[in-house]
């Protein structure tokens, strides 16, 4: 197995810029740095992380709390999360809170009894004065999530620009009566997104009525559902759906497929996360790109900040902003040849 | 916040069974459990994995080793592996290896740093010797993976008897040239799907072509890849094809209606572990279902015991059945409608 001397012989450099790069210390050079890197990746060494546990107290892991791993927006965020980790020699591990505040607590004892040298929150399901109380023991970052009141770093989506974009294009194809769809856990996330949605709608001047808002939209079964409601409703029936998710944007698609719908014509429709599966339906649907993998690069930055200088506390804001991807789902393919988006 | 003393005044039992069902005790009635369990839920009482770790030198963390997140077949097994693995009052962590021998090791460590009680393996990258080592500092399961040389217990599905199967319905259909599709990563998984794969061919009389095996098949882009592979290959091309993945299939199959082709009547097409693209594809996929949900509380009850006895190694086999979900992919909708499946 090789050492840390082998990597330092075979970088050129010495043992203690190699032992640098490893404890992540400030000032090396990034060129010295990629040397290292390389001549680990080379050698196939794996720092000590026991080692370098006692050394400075730390264990060299991360833990990201998310909601389900079967949400495909988490799995792809935790995708690139992951790659970020690695570059800085960290471990990444995933717990799913499954909405639970309980859970989420457990979770977060891995901060106090020293297991994971700091947290990534993607959804806060305890009361923001709970979740607190944690930055005594290590950093707190939020991904994709807001809390109004949080002393931490928050990396985010204007989920308020992506909700208004989205809805605005549904009124600019002629739509007046549009529903939405959201799921049922409330957050800041969810707010913001109808937020921008109801700006759309008051700017057009279309009133929403609250029958067309499906507020337990999470999985393509739920499209079905959603759908089939749609369906018996006759002629006060919406003609544009916005949903907050790519699988109950499929579900709609693929039920109104089997009654002979044809979508849009019928029945426009918009997804968000801009999932493999947007790309698979026929026909295939217009959706929200977030910039995830921007995302997760500034917050394990961030992240890795916060625990160099052991500086759990303060307010710090990271913004990003979305890409609306138009397809056949909201827009004739004629129209689409002929406008180009 | 809700104590131990509350717990057992609400159950109608005494601190020390209430003690004795959080420290999972083997000898408590399954009656008392229940009762224990529901008084903590009705208080959200959480146990102290601190103080409980204090004493028996246990941290109520198992680890569970998947390659990505991202496929939906380890997400699921994620699912219902927490499930049984909050049921025992432990925690998951999920830790992605990403096909690396390297990463796999450094969370093989969480046992070494007793960062955790156990390893669940659902894709082992390295070779067997170096794993084990690791049962020194505590247990290790082997979940969806098996290997012949393994000294721990082993809980999978019979991927030779899905092989044979699935490609035994091909042939059943009328085809007599049928591509088979793998993943780039060998594994004996891969390896045994392969061989009842090639068991039904040979039963059937039919020679394998190594031209008709697409070995790097992995996402519904390369689904897309291997269609037009195919389409491009005039009269030598195969009738039908075996993948190993939904996502491939839908690939396939979302290309082969852009191109007009019709599914099955063209190609017919089956994928692997009924997700819930299959049910959303236009025709809907024939896949094979796995077990996932008996596999994983049947791991969660082996390291439960494991970890009780403290015992690490002894070989244990646990070999689950599957199920062919026979769909519009492979059978015309008439034939299904006429047949009865």
């Amino acid at each position: 197995m090789a050492t840390i001397e082998d990597v330092a012989r075979r970088a050129g450099l010495s043992r203690t810029t190699v032992s640098r790069v490893i404890n992540e210390h400030p000032y090396v050079s990034i060129a010295k740095k990629k040397k290292v890197m390389e001549a680990m990746e080379e050698l196939g060494y794996v720092p000590n992380s026991a080692a370098r546990s006692l050394r400075n107290q730390r264990t060299g892991v991360i833990a990201v709390l998310i909601p389900r791993v079967m949400n495909p927006f988490f799995s792809q965020l935790i995708e690139t999360l992951e790659h970020a980790a690695s570059e800085s020699f960290h471990q990444l591990i995933i717990c799913q809170t499954q909405y639970s505040a309980k859970k989420e607590l457990m979770y977060l004892n891995l901060l106090k009894t020293r297991q994971v040298d700091g947290v990534i929150l993607t959804s806060a399901e305890n009361d923001w004065s709970v979740i607190e109380e944690y930055l005594d023991y290590g950093p707190i970052v939020l991904c994709n999530e807001f809390e109004e009141r949080a002393n931490v770093p928050m990396i985010f989506m204007n989920q308020k620009e992506a909700g208004y974009k989205a809805t605005k294009h549904l009124i600019e194809m002629g739509h007046r009566k549009i529903a939405y769809c959201c799921g049922r856990y409330r957050s800041n996330v969810a707010n913001a997104r109808e937020e921008g949605f109801k700006k759309a709608l008051a700017e057009a001047g279309i009133a929403f009525d609250e029958i067309d808002a499906f507020r337990e939209a999470i999985t393509s079964e739920d499209g079905i559902d959603i759908f089939n409601g749609i369906r018996s409703r006759g002629s006060n029936r919406p003609t544009a759906i916005f949903t907050g998710s790519d699988e109950v944007a499929a579900g709609i698609i693929s039920e109104a497929a089997r009654c002979n719908w044809n979508i849009p014509r019928d029945l426009a429709v918009t997804g968000f996360d801009n999932q493999v599966i947007t790309e698979l339906m026929n026909p295939r649907i217009t959706t929200v790109e977030q910039p995830v993998c921007e995302m997760a690069l500034k917050t394990m930055e961030v992240m890795m900040e916060r625990i160099r200088l052991r500086q759990f506390t303060g307010r710090e804001m990271h913004k990003f902003s979305m890409k609306l991807i138009i397809r056949e789902s909201t827009k004739m393919q004629a129209e689409l040849a002929r406008i180009p988006y």
